[in-house]
């Protein structure tokens, strides 16, 4: 998952957009302001800390899953239910294979619940700060929504979420910010929402922050989102999955199977069987990630920088002194890319995702030539 | 593709479905009949001539590039544009990569198609014996539609598709029933709708029909679908892909940025650019399907049965002494799945998918032994 670049750069005009629209869109696409995803740039090797992708390889065991699997088979479809997969990660967590669904990353079950769980009409909350894809959701499946403001630390303020709506959805931890809201807040808002669909965004969980998950069985109106392509390190093969209520899923597979039939194929799928059944590669490698998070953090602290406590695969700061974007600019041209959101409130901020130790101690070299002059 | 198997033993009641529908399901998910892909049954070994899957292995050059591909740069995301697929394919067709766009499976593709390009309140034309998942992309996106009566040949009436209209689709060959258009219907079909998007879905044009690709640069309103599931023989890897002007394929990428960036995995992309470039493995598997397709088509004559003159990897027939159910339980008794269809016009006909001339030499054998006693 990675949040829209509202760059100048990349900003299209009113008059622009006109002259683009053919006479054969319909009024749907005529009305979308598409997602853009973080750049990818081939001109030159970059040290690439914009898109949260793990510095990691996949665990070795889901490779040669991968590659036992690429055999004549292919020429069959897969299994459009995953049981194989959804009987892992219920055997992971402690649930039944009827409360899970499997999907082609989290992206794509964020829109299945977008239709699956709320109405036109009936307004949903999430928070202003948060990952970018929502609004655009909202947009192309008709779903009106209220932002519901961060507190000054860009911390989620639970109250917010107690107002009347059409269901609620927010990452935790949340993006770009890392923060993370602890279970009893979660309980509260669940407590709170008991007539709405609670969507609980997981994608960065594993790297610190507490699980909804355990709460599925209490709360038939709980929806957690997880995903493969952060902790474990499968975003080029696309797998995600929700757990919930059998009710609920059941919802989605009615959306995918009025959609595609297929979403995960053959190799998705025995790559994350054999990702989640290596525990101790998942362990060793997202422990990893969090020592070089608290070490970066502590260091990018020392030379000046804000630094929101983060639970996540990357860190949201920002100096006093100089500007988010020409941070942004100057690392871009030393050959390494951040994430820099031109968006109110978070315009200074700099999204910088954890590499490995090599990459980390480039990014803060180069940094440290800047604020130090 | 598959067709809907709208059997009596799968339908659910209305009561039963009340029964079902989860108070925090939205207006849309319990509108929904989803599509039922073929079955795909676990208990034993069956000749599976059901869903229209490529006998044959994958290129082995496919193979090789799926695994070349599977190594630790599963950590980073696909290339959202999938470029080098397209490009592959727009040499493959002497069209501009703007032209190209890449998805997971065509299933994808033409509920990309039914967003883009139809308007709620315009009703859309399709023939009335087709690919069953036209009407539940109607129902999910809300596109109205009429149904074009094929003729008593099965054969699709161009002038049907002459009346005013929101959009046309339809396969070419047809499905289940074979059969295919010449060019010259299709650009009739196009010279009475220049203001309106036609969509040729070619999922089995290369079993011998001629595409519509060589329209495009005629055609602006012209959008062709084709799919790596079929003769390409990667249906567990997702690949579909459309082809026409670069408007279209714009609106089609608005559409997939608002709702998934990264549908085709590192993988799908690494498989199906080979198997494009491996022209002589795909002439030589499309070619031996074809041949056992006519042979299998003159012996089943010679058995009775009516046969539709096929450009497909399936036949579509039916015996005037015995019902099409009776036979295909009888097959599937015999450990043989054949594809029956529980709907008006064609609940005597059997689509029979061509397997290898084994497959298929059991399948005489069996059928020899239901029609002559």
């Amino acid at each position: 998952m990675k949040e829209n670049h509202l760059n100048v750069e990349l900003s299209v005009t009113e008059l622009q957009k006109e002259d683009m629209m053919s006479r054969y869109w319909s009024e749907l696409v005529k009305s979308l302001d598409p997602y853009v995803p973080g750049e990818q740039p081939r001109d030159k090797k970059y040290i690439k800390l914009n898109t949260n992708e793990n510095p990691y390889s996949p665990s070795p065991k889901a490779i040669d899953a991968i590659n036992k699997a690429a055999n004549e088979d292919l020429r069959l479809y897969p299994d459009f239910s995953c049981e194989e997969l959804r009987i892992t990660i219920a055997e992971y967590y402690n649930l039944e294979k009827e409360q899970i669904f499997a999907g082609n990353g989290s992206d794509e079950l964020l829109a299945f619940c977008f239709q699956a769980f709320f109405n036109p009409g009936n307004p949903i909350l999430f928070p202003d700060i948060t990952y970018t894809f929502y609004p655009v959701y909202s947009q192309i499946y008709k779903i009106d929504y209220r932002l519901i403001p961060l507190d000054d630390e860009f911390k989620i303020k639970v109250e917010g979420f107690f107002s009347e709506n059409g269901g609620i959805i927010f990452p935790n931890p949340n993006a770009p910010t890392g923060t993370c809201l602890q279970l009893e807040s979660i309980i509260e808002i669940l407590n709170h929402n008991k007539q709405n669909v609670v969507i609980v965004d997981e994608a960065y969980i594993d790297f610190g922050g507490e699980s909804a998950v355990k709460l599925i069985n209490e709360y038939p109106n709980l929806l957690v989102m997880q995903t493969l392509s952060k902790s474990r390190s499968l975003a080029g093969m696309r797998g995600g999955f929700a757990l919930g209520h059998k009710d609920l899923i059941e919802a989605l597979s009615r959306i995918k199977n009025s959609f595609n039939s297929y979403t995960v194929d053959r190799l998705a799928i025995a790559g994350a069987v054999a990702a989640i059944k290596d525990e101790s590669y998942f362990q060793a490698t997202r422990m990893k990630v969090i020592n070089t998070r608290e070490r970066v953090s502590s260091e990018l602290c020392n030379l000046g920088f804000m630094v929101s406590k983060s639970k996540a695969n990357f860190l949201f700061v920002r100096h006093p002194l100089f500007s988010g974007k020409d941070i942004f600019l100057e690392l871009r041209r030393k050959g390494i890319l951040v994430r820099h959101f031109n968006l109110p409130r978070i315009e200074e901020y700099l999204r910088i995702s954890i590499g490995t130790d090599a990459d980390m101690n480039k990014l803060l070299e180069v940094i440290k030539e800047i604020v130090m002059g």
